[in-house]
């Protein structure tokens, strides 16, 4: 047995038994001990940037830890924006990324690079193994540090030599660490807080997506405090049978036109809640000035335990059909395409518990608003705000939940950055209806340029505006091994969406209106 | 003026005249500074990796250094890998990287990342502004850092507030320091060496597409020392009127034959040859044990003066036409397709002064072979071995080099890292010919497998082999915007690259052989 074969062993003993791969030499040795383990499953994207972001996506929907493997400093680097991604949705990723022999390092060949320096500018945990020895342990200390906390970023760097050398035998991931709690006195002192008149509960994490949200609910009906949620959430419950809560929005203005007459704000798994960007003028901070925030629960840290806790403090309010969202479909949309009929079809025809990973950026908030009384279902969205999660993320999503429909919605600027990622729904066979909205623009960066009082002249028009010449949605899809289907009418979107729904495996329809 | 606005002054200033964007909205201030400044060619990249690989394609090409403007941590990310193959291409670049503004670092925003962890994994050079005031000087000594040493990876982050506060003109960048150059006595020891039996002369940089090869030449017809050159060189004039040496090649095996009878090595412009990767039992150094190394003047240095005063030193030789490749163009070939007749078509059909990008990886040296005594041109390939630079580097020559025919060799699985560089070559109207070698499968892996002893099964061909769907390539172009066409026979490919010789603007012609 030799390191990488120790590694392998070690995966598997510790439950990961899935590998987002796209190897490259200095991983050869990996590679050939993945080999003699057909019980793992490797899955080839073309691109490091679907391993990273497939492994986001199938944390989320299984809770269970994914090794993606990477060519050392550059294949990481490709990768980086989705383990950004990853990172801020406290996905549990272990990544393995080779290296070059450790002696070789000496000499300055093509591909060395920074590893530890590139691990570390996104990863929780790093670590570069010494020996072959050694490499078992490494393995599972990683799989260890990528379940604590909620979820994080461990980076194994795996020297050449420490793969082909000698090793004896696998180990076992220890459990994580427990999850730390709030003291009886913070809960007390929330529990005081959420009486008062102005308070507001922000809930993230398992409350968002699980019943634990119905505690969240029942402390609200006992205080009388309003239910929050963030506007950025890694897993959200939507649709039919979710418990109502208010969530933030988008726009800074907006948040705080929300959070004005919040004068008390306890978080419990959500973080302070902050403006995506700084823009003159407006502050950073969603909440009033003079508002008390009680950070009662890190997204790190117990939420269950500490809902538990306080709805005991509080003594449990029961909970009414009030307190959930009816079923409410829309009618069938004809005639001409409009975001809001895109919306109405969607939410008519998606089947109870689908997945909707949704990066559709500006032309996302028509559907989310349609689908909010649609069949109950699962959202997600892109948790670091780096463009090109969306593909790679339902990819994760649909390995994840091969019994569930994955909706992805896709800006076509967003979608071009790891478009690589619909030849793995073809390899895999996913169930995944990949909606693209292709309104050739990076519609968002006009509105924030607008936002910052500019106006466009040629060189935004040659950098905001995919034209000249439009890209081919159909041929795209077509290359990558996937039907595509272009629509520009109701009638033909109701109808490639509602095949869709009712046909496994991938698809593309490019929307455009 | 704003501190944004003084930047786009300081870089017109310092004859900083492109930029190769893919923008987001923390940037939004510069990319409306660059609008107020039409006589700034902007070049939309719909990938960072695209913005990255153009501006090294670029500076070898025009020896000027391009600004890249990249969205903060992640985006930087995106673009990592062609930085890292710029660094060791020694291609000047500045980079243009939006932060947050600084107030907002305080608060944990979805795109808040290590800006200056990732910058400094790749970077030479990185400078964080601190105040609009200083942006211009910043700007400035951006630019200078990027010229200096022969060419160095400069990175400049941008907080969004320097961006849009108050600022006071613009900068000029300041020449770069001189270069380095070797002592007399140095000089004097390396004329000493090159007299002895078993002397090799290796070179590289300018002595490699310039005329100061010819002097090198003169050096060794004067002390009879063979002269060589690396396998990996960032730009080299190749084919008729080329000056004659031997270089490396890629395998470790043949690089210890190579070398094996030269006692002693003068490095010139070159680093000590090291293999590209380690392997079990093999040394990572290409010389012998016992060769004397003399490293005479580094890549950083003055290679120019550094043989110029050799030459002085050893009297100089004459050069005859033998030192010279001769022009020799193979026959038209007709019937089947092998990689051998795809070489000899282009070797026959390529005109004076083509640039070649090289990144078609196993099938590259049947072409490397055949156009070696084709007409003069120059060869670009991937100098930090992480792939996905190929499509990339040859929108920069071509943006670099209106006038010449830029014919880009693509592996299949290469091309797919970057493939949104075919929109760019549309959208500019580049002329680019793409040769995309459809073997449908990572070939230099399953090489690199067997190098290692090992066997492929299941896993190995489900994260080697592109089949199961196999990508269209006509599909992927057209997606694109650019015209593809597939060939299976010589004759056809015969029609398609003499058609592209003859036709500006991109092609692309898919290989199956």
């Amino acid at each position: 047995m030799n390191g990488a074969e120790s590694l392998v062993a070690t995966l598997m003993a510790s439950g990961v038994d899935t590998v987002f791969a796209n190897p490259g030499t200095s991983e050869m040795h990996f590679v050939a001990a993945l080999d003699r383990a057909p019980e793992m499953r490797c899955i080839l994207c073309l691109f490091e940037g679907g391993t990273s972001g497939a492994a986001d996506g199938y944390y989320r929907m299984s809770g269970k830890v994914a090794a993606t493997l990477l060519h050392l400093a550059p294949g990481f680097g490709n990768a980086f924006a989705n383990l950004h991604n990853a990172r801020k949705a406290r996905s549990g990723v272990v990544n393995i990324m080779g290296e070059h022999a450790s002696y070789h390092l000496a000499h300055e060949s093509p591909l060395k690079g920074d590893t530890v320096g590139i691990s570390q500018a996104v990863s929780h945990w790093t670590r570069v193994s010494a020996d072959a020895v050694d490499v078992a342990g490494d393995g599972a200390a990683a799989v260890t540090a990528a379940r604590a906390k909620g979820g994080q970023v461990a980076t194994l760097i795996l020297p050449a030599n420490t793969a082909w050398e000698a090793a004896e035998g696998s180990a076992v991931a220890a459990a994580p660490p427990a999850l730390r709690r709030p003291s009886g006195a913070q809960i007390a002192a929330a529990a005081r807080a959420l009486r008062l008149p102005g308070a507001a509960l922000m809930v993230d994490g398992v409350a968002l997506y699980t019943d634990v949200g119905q505690v969240a609910a029942r402390i609200a009906r006992a205080t009388g405090c309003r239910l929050m949620g963030p506007f950025f959430a890694p897993r959200v419950r939507r649709g039919a049978g979710a418990v109502r809560m208010q969530r933030l929005v988008y726009e800074v203005d907006a948040n705080l036109a929300i959070m004005a007459d919040v004068t008390t704000l306890v978080l419990c798994g959500a973080g302070r809640p902050t403006a995506f960007f700084a823009y003159p003028g407006k502050p950073s901070l969603n909440e009033a000035p003079g508002t008390a925030v009680l950070e009662l629960c890190g997204g790190d840290m117990d939420i269950t335990w500490t809902l538990e806790a306080l709805l005991s403090e509080v003594g449990g309010g029961a909970l009414t059909a009030a307190d959930f969202v009816d079923l409410d479909l829309p009618v069938l949309p004809t005639g001409g395409l409009t975001l809001d009929k895109v919306g109405a079809a969607i939410a008519h025809l998606m089947p109870e518990g689908a997945v909707v990973v949704n990066e559709a950026v500006t032309s996302g908030a028509p559907i989310a608003m349609a689908t909010a009384t649609a069949r109950g279902h699962e959202w997600l969205v892109t948790m670091g705000g780096a463009i090109g999660a969306g593909l790679p993320t339902a990819v994760g999503a649909a390995v994840a939940c091969p019994e569930r429909k994955v909706i992805c919605l896709s800006g076509d600027g967003s979608a071009m950055y790891t478009l690589q990622s619909l030849w793995t729904m073809a390899r895999e066979g996913l169930d995944v209806t990949v909606v693209i909205f292709a309104n050739h623009v990076y519609k968002i960066l006009h509105g924030e340029l607008a936002a910052v009082g500019a106006t466009a002249g040629r060189n935004v028009a040659r950098m905001f505006d995919m034209v000249e010449p439009r890209l081919d949605w159909v041929a795209l899809a077509q290359g990558h091994g996937v039907a595509g289907v272009r629509c520009v009418t109701a009638d033909a979107f109701v109808a490639a969406f509602g095949r869709a729904m009712v046909t496994p495996g991938p698809h593309l329809i490019a929307v455009e209106c």
